[in-house]
């Protein structure tokens, strides 16, 4: 416990965690005040994300190389999942496919060109294992083609064949966490020096005792699940006090939000001039969300949410999804950045977010 | 004589010759058993296919480099061309049109998919010649947008412009042939270095003396001739007896037929550690679908189709195509493979066949 | 002055100019005979926009490195903007959009396919610098992503949100500039090496006194704008007269005629077996009109336009921006190019042509 007020001392991010309690007092005494109950719980989520993310390295520290390198690939999304698993019960699934779509598209567009930029601004040239680097590249783009399939083939005609879809999503559901398991096996048994650097590389503050880690771990995930429904709540009517659309709050603000954690740790290695640490965090989380945490959240619709939920997104969204991940492959394929790179990475990354805030609702 | 009955009795591919007759003989007995049939003459359709493979191969020994290479180059997919020229003759446009799409995503991903995992499962990484896998991706890629043009630029609006899209698809054919036989001036005459390794590769079996292996060509292109015309009568019935639809049918079941001997070489290939050959195989087949024969089917029926055929292919097949050829140029680029590469290639492919399989006919 | 009638008696393209006063003896004596003033007109601005190029490059040369590189980063394209200009100026917003998108897929497609053809018939295999290629080409896939942005997601719902439209396109149009002058700052200041071998390339001829290049630049850029006005008043009457649609013209002549200069150096770069000094013509020439021309010419609408111009352009113009540019990453990927990728590159373009020239107006 004293280990944690420590690491809460040095580190200015988990000061944040004073929104916490703040979140629940504001919903206590101000129910309506959906504005400020958003920003209370977006303060919140940040150093909720952080905490878990210490505390799943530290688990997996203890634990040996294969089961840490499970529990790292399974819980490292945990923010995302949960948040989702929040708006799946309340039945926002636009909200959902949002958060799935804009946490591939943040993942690769903003963490990968932040990335490039901050760690360019440091660095003249900076060049990382393009080997890698292009495997992971692919393994994200036919993890993300397979979750668009059923949006490209079903088309505009959304009404038609409503039953063909949800058919369809439960298959390649059951597909991609297939997948997923192999791509475990792979990646943490048969040919984990591939991956080598990566893990390493992430275990770059002291861990905690695995009793402290476990412990946190389970309150902590409770608390992002308090906060989460606050969140989901509010959104809708915060994102009309700011003039956002729904869209933009999903793909954007959900997944900046849930995805904090890992940027501070991507971003950071960067700056060391270590981007093979970077583009294994970027587009790694990616290729999960598409892999992992978008199957299980079709299968949990099933059980948990109103009316079961299909893998179908709009046409923006895929297209957005696709030229995400070609990006990645394109701008990862030469194993060398410059601050520049990172410049156009986020430019298309702005250019999507623009877009998204700018459209009006009934387009999307 | 003695050497082809040789051959059969070492093969067991070619024990389902025995298939041939049953399917003639079925065809007298039971004409209406259309399940029977379909299965009869798929069951028939491999073993000539392999024959005709082999036969080709040979006479292309004995005739020294440039002409072998080009009969070699015109003939390898002469099972899959007078398959759809049966299908051309019986004005099923729509089984044509599937099986060249079905042929060019079979080709590059089921084909490689499958020489990456049985080849990744016996040895750990392996290494392939990235150079010329590149240039064939490329020129793989080429081929594809050219054949699907007259599906962008047409878009949804199917009615529009008929004829517009039918005097398109005429001169864009000449263009594709044209282009076709540069390519063979070119890997044949002016480049033939790049493209060594693959075509030494293929000789792996003692060819045969020239007069059997022509008389094996010209017998067997008639039995697969008479066998396909029992197999595209039948597909249709077929497919509703299985719940099948017309697009699955024709997008995986005629080109997994059409194309197991060629399927055989190159996992073959890769199981020896000799990943060119079967990038090779399965890109260059691919590009001469693409780039041979489409065009030629597109010409031959004003010759002898009902009506004239356009290049013009359903919004579901112009995505798959291209994706294919993506994923092509992606896994190809780092020059080596893992099993796993292989598991997320034929993902992809059941991706595909699985939203074939479940589609509605209205949709297709 | 004696120079620059030296100058245009050794160089047979210059003395194209009796074009230039026949244009506007043309005009007054025949001022209807449209097709005579297109012919006249495009015979002209060749020889004027080599006349551009060389200034430019003579007054880039006195001026020291970077301002001369700003200068010919910014004027390279100058002859495309006039002409665009005085399309806007006319209001034919879809003539100054088919020229644009013509721009970047004839730079991309036939400046780099006819470099790779007309070098590859004299050098066996070519190399040249890969990594600056693929930064380049990835440079070129993001700028023409955001310019898509719009048109990918308004889609087919071209009446809906026209408002929406409009904004977006002024807010990515000042992005693009801000992106631009970002890509100038890193090209010609912060990492300048990288692009080093295709400028010092460019200044193959002796550059002139800066007095006469300046006294030229001002000339010859009126007499472009002048014989514009004459091209954009009869383009579309001639375009009836020969039978070619108003696309094919924007994408196809304009592209040709505007860009005549640039593609004169590229080709012969490539017969001098100097491909970095192509490819780098090719998709910097590509990349500025995205960055640069196209965002300016959407601001200017306001100013000298008689209603704003927007940055959607129709679905098919969007396909062919976007496999012009994938073409260009793929091909320059492997860093070494033979004749046939060339013929290839340009049946691309050919497909493209032929499509434009057969489609009727009303699919446009």
């Amino acid at each position: 416990m004293n280990l944690l007020l420590k690491e809460i001392r040095h580190n200015p991010l988990l000061w944040l965690l004073v929104f916490v309690p703040a979140v629940f007092a504001g919903r206590e005494l101000k129910p309506d005040a959906h504005t400020l109950l958003f920003a209370l719980s977006v303060l919140a989520i940040v150093p909720l994300a952080a905490l878990l993310s210490h505390a799943t390295e530290s688990v997996a520290a203890k634990t040996g190389d294969a089961v840490g390198g499970l529990l790292n690939a399974t819980l490292g999304n945990l923010t995302e999942l949960v948040i989702a698993l929040t708006a799946l019960h309340a039945g926002q699934y636009m909200l959902v496919k949002a958060s799935i779509a804009g946490a591939i598209v943040t993942n690769t567009l903003f963490m990968l060109g932040g990335s490039f930029l901050l760690g360019g601004l440091k660095h003249h040239v900076q060049e990382f294992n393009r080997g890698s680097a292009r495997m992971q590249a692919g393994l994200l783009f036919l993890a993300t083609v397979a979750l668009l399939i059923p949006s490209a083939v079903s088309g505009s005609d959304s009404t038609a064949g409503a039953a063909f879809i949800e058919e369809l999503s439960v298959g390649l559901a059951v597909l991609l966490i297939v997948v997923y398991g192999m791509g475990m096996l792979f990646s943490l048994k048969t040919h984990r020096e591939l991956f080598a650097s990566a893990q390493a590389g992430e275990a770059g503050e002291a861990p905690w005792p695995v009793g402290l880690a476990l412990a946190t771990l389970a309150g902590v995930t409770v608390l992002v699940a308090l906060v989460s429904e606050v969140f989901v709540e509010s959104v809708q009517e915060a994102a009309v006090a700011f003039g956002m659309t729904p869209a933009f709050v999903g793909f954007i603000v959900v997944a900046l939000v849930g995805g904090a954690a890992e940027m501070a740790a991507a971003f950071s290695g960067a700056r060391k001039n270590r981007l093979d640490l970077s583009v294994g965090i970027a587009l790694g989380s990616a290729s999960q969300i598409a892999l992992f945490v978008a199957p299980v959240l079709v299968l949990l619709s099933y059980v948990i949410g109103p009316t079961p939920m299909s893998l179908q997104f709009w046409p923006g969204a895929v297209v957005m999804m696709l030229i995400a991940t070609m990006t990645a492959a394109l701008v990862t394929n030469s194993g060398r950045s410059a601050w520049f790179v990172g410049v156009l990475v986020l430019a298309v990354y702005l250019v999507f977010a623009t877009t998204l805030y700018l459209m009006p609702p009934r387009l999307q």
